[in-house]
């Protein structure tokens, strides 16, 4: 794989990086050359994470967002994290590149990615995708994820600024932000502001806010209608600039650092599971370890530690 | 605590349940007695999980059910679990005490714990606090969690018989039902059936299920109505009823070692938090590797590979 800026070259760019993303993304013989050669780049890519519930009209707006966005010469990406099914792997988002009305646009480069059942609505290789992506060299690089609580947490982990939409016609949504919208958002956006209920839902969010900590930073709260094309030029201007005042207050640097530590706890546990694999000795032991536990003579909790004892000693 | 049949005893096994819960619940010293004290015992209580998200009638429903359960002389357990959010602590379910109505009677134990932030709707608490309830005796357990989309996953591994609860109100359901819910649940109770968009709804389901893999056990679906308080009781018929084919067919104990392999890899996770920092030479290693991986000249994936190299080596 070539990493090549999409400014310079957008054609080979373009190709370089679908490769890239694909052995990433299907743990590929090269993924670790990818990962590492695309981690060292120092690149400066906005990554603004977008997440809301189905039937928001969360790819309209994103899809306007992007015009703008594109119309103001930036270049762009997107990774369309799409909560397949882990059975059937039925995919909910569709096809963005068909979706988006700018698919084709030259400064513009969309993928759609699997979470593969994951939990939290990202997959465990998002993190890095997202990195590749920002090595070849993007002004602006957006995450959409879909479903609603605390399966959105996860988001906050990888993007450097996170939106929640949210509609009127969804029902319940002061129990969904209790549910923990409310910390992830650094913006909410009131998309439909065209139909009945936006005011109560507006209502619905500052009551749900003031019940929160006074010494978190409030999250902004816009209005915006795909329908009337309303507010979209005024999410762009917000979300920019709301990015530089976290990048000035070092507020960007410290959320960079959880989310390497998150992707860091996530290695620990794959190296965990490989380990019990590699010695003949440990998996014996874990089997029937876990015989005994089935047997109901030992708790889950106790089988877990009397591992680790046998794996202190073996290794 | 001393494990005492509620049948036999419902006072004292009441307020020693309730201290054993808190124990568990809270890590406190005596919880890892309480842990292999109550894992051992065998019992029969069955165990439903009922779970949906915010909105479709979920706690006027399980209160029905749960009287349908009295008035059969049956004794029943209800662990509601609160997402809670993991920042401020709000609660979303409310006391469940004060909210059913049956909630004050002699064969009925009721108890709300939070899920502290932990993806999947469940607390990594959960499945021992189930564990603990069982061996006070109940003949039915319910576990309500709440929540839309990839949260419920979890939710299967602890429960042995798992109701998704939808009503036509909440938009979007084929949405939803694609993104997991058709796998997890054994049984769709469409709530609100007296309201419009109930046959639609039905319809959604049926074409979601069509698509799924034909080798699977299809889920039933059935409708209930709350508000005229329609279909509580066949509700307790087929829970009983598929329970028992599950049982038989030996589904059933599939599932219950799946739960404990769940809790096992929990436990070696929290051991591999421990281990980092019970050694000194481990834990420095750790901080040097991280501020590498800050100065991007070392993934996280790489760092984390890193780090169990060493581990292996030290141990």
């Amino acid at each position: 794989v070539k990493i090549t800026s999409f400014k310079t070259n957008s054609k080979i760019a373009r190709r370089e990086l679908g490769r890239a993303l694909t052995a990433v993304e299907n743990d590929l013989d090269n993924s670790d050359v990818v990962i590492n050669e695309t981690f060292n780049s120092a690149t400066k890519s906005k990554i603004f994470g977008i997440t809301g519930a189905p039937g928001v009209g969360k790819s309209t707006l994103i899809d306007q967002l992007i015009k703008t966005f594109l119309d103001g010469g930036l270049t762009v990406a997107v990774l369309a994290i799409d909560p397949s099914s882990p059975f059937t792997g039925g995919a909910l988002l569709g096809d963005r590149t068909r979706m988006y009305s700018s698919g084709l646009h030259n400064n513009l480069f969309i993928r759609s990615s699997s979470s593969r059942g994951h939990l939290g609505g990202i997959s465990s290789k998002t993190p890095e995708m997202i990195k590749v992506i920002e090595a070849f060299d993007f002004d602006i690089i957006i995450v959409e994820t879909v479903g609603v609580g605390q399966a959105e947490l996860d988001i906050m982990k990888c993007a450097h600024f996170t939106s929640v939409v949210l509609s009127p016609n969804m029902g319940d949504s002061l129990q969904a932000l209790k549910a923990g919208l409310i910390e992830i958002a650094d913006l909410f956006v009131l998309n439909k502001a065209d139909i009945a209920g936006i005011n109560q839902l507006e209502k619905d969010i500052l009551f749900a806010l003031s019940l929160g900590q006074s010494t978190l930073k409030k999250p902004k709260i816009l209005k915006t209608s795909s329908t009337n094309q309303t507010g979209v030029l005024e999410l762009k201007k917000v979300l920019l600039e709301e990015y530089e005042v976290l990048n000035a207050s070092g507020e960007m640097d410290r959320r960079i650092k959880d989310s390497l530590n998150f992707q860091l706890e996530l290695g620990l546990r794959e190296n965990l599971k490989r380990i019990f694999n590699k010695f003949d000795s440990l998996s014996k032991k874990r089997s029937s370890i876990e015989e005994e536990m089935y047997k109901y003579k030992l708790s889950p909790r106790a089988a877990a530690n009397k591992l680790f004892k046998d794996l202190e000693k073996n290794l």
